[in-house]
């Protein structure tokens, strides 16, 4: 039932928690992007009982984000890889790392991004793809698509409304 | 007891998920950011049960997302505004956005980001803070660091190595 609510959302934030937006399902998915396919290799790196690593496995696969496939005959063997949907997941995952190393790496960081071309540790950020500014609080805003419902357009477009008279008055005490 | 274990790992993925790993808790983020605040108006606007609510309400102030304060006195009334742990979420929760709308949005968009200086539309993408390049799954990979498990360790060492490997077949592949 819960799944069918949030599928139904016009809200795309909404509709992407509806394939993923589960604790296992997303670490599964952490574990395929670093190379984890084998239902065992699962099965060990997150102690979680079989029952629930195919129901999880079997959901990805049906949201689209992995791909099952068989890897060995007799017996057959199957393998879990990331489709197109799945791997452009990553930068989710990635901006999930940022904040939990950003708050909770209390001894330490356990992970972190590298360019493995020269071997930096990344910062990763979120920018304007075209023109390479950094998305801020100040300056970017959600605004309603066509295909948003009323209450989404209501409650965007109030805050779009209090963010320009945030503006203003900021202009005006700049003024005075 | 998932809770526990969550923390317990070392991976900053699962830690993060551990605050926040969890449909409503985003879902309630969510509106935060498009300036929602006060009890009701999540109640309007998430169609959730109250006692719900309250219990992830609750739950992201504990977490330290988000801060609770009195807005009115005689009955006293409290809103939630995000504390700066809970807005620095916000890449996470745009990355969701722009996946979702890249798979999800069959109506065509019901929101988007758009840079308020000039009215366009932003395709947010994530880079490295330092050099402006964006981030790719052939330049950038995890690497462990000193609070890794060993598990974890050994999980991204050999993704390291994999990825390696790949890279000196492709070259080879290229030289012949």
């Amino acid at each position: 039932m819960k799944k069918t609510n949030l599928d139904e959302m016009p809200c795309p934030i909404a509709r992407a928690l509806d394939r993923v937006g589960e604790w296992w399902s997303i670490l599964i998915l952490r574990d395929a992007f670093y190379g984890v396919s084998r239902f065992d290799e699962f099965e060990k790196s997150l102690g979680i009982a079989p029952n629930m690593l195919a129901r999880r496995l079997n959901g990805l696969v049906e949201a689209g984000l992995l791909e099952r496939r068989p890897y060995q005959t007799k017996p057959v063997r199957y393998e879990y890889v990331l489709t197109d949907m799945g791997r452009d997941f990553r930068p989710v995952m990635l901006a999930l790392m940022t904040w939990g190393n950003k708050y909770f790496a209390t001894e330490g960081l356990a992970m972190f991004l590298v360019d493995e071309r020269d071997g930096h540790m990344v910062d990763a950020v979120l920018t304007d793809r075209h023109t390479g500014d950094p998305i801020t609080r100040e300056n970017h805003a959600m605004y309603p698509g066509p295909a948003a419902s009323e209450r989404m357009r209501t409650r965007l477009e109030n805050n779009i409304a209090r963010r320009a008279a945030e503006r203003a008055a900021a202009a005006m005490e700049k003024r005075a």
